[in-house]
């Protein structure tokens, strides 16, 4: 195992109407006026802006609001809340949304009190500093919640990137299950896809000896299964709901994913498509991660065969391993299909004559890139391309 | 599942020679002037201690020392550390060692700022205010480098009990598996023991639907059967160690026993026994945990089901799962015999006679105790000697 240090210093308030605590939670964490920042009007008509607000206002929370974040949100927004922050004097940065919404608070929390361009820690700048961020959850997917990670995309060449920094960790995170019970069953399934990914990266790894990290990441993908077929025939059904979005932080705090390398190489393939597309992050990754674990599945047959085994629950062919390793990914592709999410280009609204642009956007994109893409293998243009072709 | 709140901000520096970052990480968390808290000698004679110290000295941080703490911490030297640290007008506890000087700390550490006497805290007053905590910890066991526990022996009747508060949370925990080596077969036993039994009490509860936190449970209950089996056979095993460290810290620092009722029973029942036999913790609970699942397994008996099956990987009985079940405690009781634990009274030094007295202080001994302990089930002083009786 690598040393490593872990530290996730995030409140969490879990279960039905926890959303009443966001004043009082707002004020322990030192917040005197807040920033709302949200996304379309579904947390109004819902009724949970209303109820958030009176939390505010009874503890004495003054606040100000800025809507409009969009699913692969972007930077123009980010932008727009830095300067209302900055004029309104805003201390206190509060999501009420997905990981979208949280996502684009944590830069806007980041940008406030940084005096070059916010982008620059999403070409590699370590976060150090940023206003405190609360969080009231919507979708259980991102893991935004309880991880020091946020993803952003730049208008100006629709280029997705993602930054990291203990400072992106949220004060507190409030985490009611019942209100993803309005969401649909496509955008419940595409958080179940991202969860799913958050551990398949983390397990996809090249440290050994890491059983520990390694069993609670197939425990939670084994609830993930089990959760998801059930929330997607009842979509009713708040236990399944609760499950889901305990499993969903637990996924991306990285409890189990320390001391060990991980992979992201799916992410940063389907973070191209998204960008493109603007499709919903789980559908593209649910096309993406079959064809990147065929790709990548002889770099180290044994962890495919383990999870196809412990994970999926596949019957182990000692003559052929291959086979069995095979049927793990198979099994991975059924279940996504089951739940409703797209399994090829086609379906996800992906073109094939952007195979070469997405691969070489996906490796020389960013400052930082240097015509390969690394994790638990390192890929270069062709590589990618050739991944991109097995989502057709 | 239930609603919950959930907070762990507790700092963790895992790895090889991390202890070299003790003197950063109490200034990191506000310590100027230390109170060095230890147990016996093997801490100095390792160079442990040495090394801790040269790291306080070149943060420029002041200490003082006070050592002699024994397994099942007692109350007199946390009287002594409490006059200690107010003389000495210490800002910082570090605990130096195991659970029982960890322990030993927190109870310290609250008790320094507060008007009354520590005991109140162990006699059920909720701990909200305590000194900053961080701990150098030397054994994978008790789990209370990340948890918000203490549990400590009251000379004056020889009881044992146990305070809990988020003040009882360490600032950081240093987590070197390598300072554990040095360990005796016995000791590391003893701490695999705990460990899993800190996970059974999670798993016994009667909330339904907790799946995800049913896997996690399970997945850290495999992955130290399997890392505890590696270790024993070889003790220098540096992954070996480290999964079972950081498996012991997320065991009990709750993220995995949140939502759902737990049991603590086994704890109940033992406390009695290490307080009366001064037997080392994990032994009593080698002991007790067969007989107490043994004892409660009809209260629902498919939770037994499920922990054969899953955890020990027994063959399902369709026709009699009470076979089943059974077989999953059979599987329990041979693991903690394969490393070296006793298996009844005798071994542990503890006597038939005195069932009678050791079940009355464990229903009564507490001024809070009204005659039954409760978890997974409702246990009166009957049901309790019973209990002792199976362990015969």
């Amino acid at each position: 195992m690598d040393n490593f240090s872990f530290y996730a210093p995030t409140y969490f308030a879990f279960g039905k109407d926890a959303e009443t605590q966001t004043g009082e939670l707002v004020k322990r964490f030192g917040g005197s006026k807040v920033l709302i920042h949200y996304g379309g009007g579904s947390v109004i008509k819902s009724g949970l802006m209303g109820r958030v607000k009176a939390s505010l206002e009874q503890a004495g929370i003054a606040y100000v609001e800025l809507g409009g974040v969009k699913p692969n949100p972007r930077s123009g927004l980010v932008y727009e809340g830095i300067e209302l922050c900055r004029k309104e004097k805003v201390d206190f940065i509060l999501a009420v949304g997905g990981g979208s919404t949280i996502d684009s608070s944590k830069a806007i929390a980041a940008g406030t009190v940084y005096d070059g361009d916010f982008w620059d820690f999403y070409e590699g700048k370590p976060v150090t500093e940023a206003l405190p961020i609360g969080t009231v959850l919507t979708i259980a997917a991102a893991g935004s919640e309880g991880s020091p990670d946020s993803v952003i995309t730049k208008e100006d060449g629709m280029i997705k990137r993602g930054a990291s920094g203990e400072a992106y960790r949220a004060k507190f995170s409030i985490l009611n299950p019942a209100l993803t019970q309005t969401l649909s069953p496509y955008q419940t399934a595409c958080g179940i896809t991202d969860i799913i990914a958050h551990l398949y990266e983390r397990y996809l790894t090249n440290t050994q000896n890491v059983e520990t990290t390694d069993r609670m990441i197939e425990a939670l993908m084994k609830a993930m299964i089990h959760e998801g077929s059930k929330v997607i025939e009842n979509p009713d059904d708040y236990d399944a709901r609760a499950n889901i979005m305990w499993a969903g932080m637990m996924a991306h705090n990285n409890s189990c994913g320390v001391g060990r390398s991980q992979d992201w190489t799916s992410h940063n393939v389907e973070h191209e498509l998204s960008a493109l597309y603007d499709c919903a992050h789980g559908a593209g990754l649910a096309v993406a991660m079959p064809a990147v674990f065929t790709y990548t599945l002889h770099h180290d047959l044994t962890r495919f065969v383990k999870a196809a085994v412990r994970v999926w629950g596949c019957e182990m062919d000692y003559e052929c391993p291959e086979k069995t390793a095979k049927a793990g990914i198979e099994a991975l592709r059924s279940f996504l299909i089951s739940i409703g999410m797209p399994k090829n280009f086609e379906e996800l609204g992906a073109r094939e004559e952007d195979i070469e642009k997405l691969a070489h956007t996906c490796c020389y994109g960013s400052e930082a890139a240097n015509g390969t893409i690394s994790g638990f293998t390192t890929l270069d243009q062709k590589d990618v391309e050739a991944i991109y072709r097995l989502m057709l």
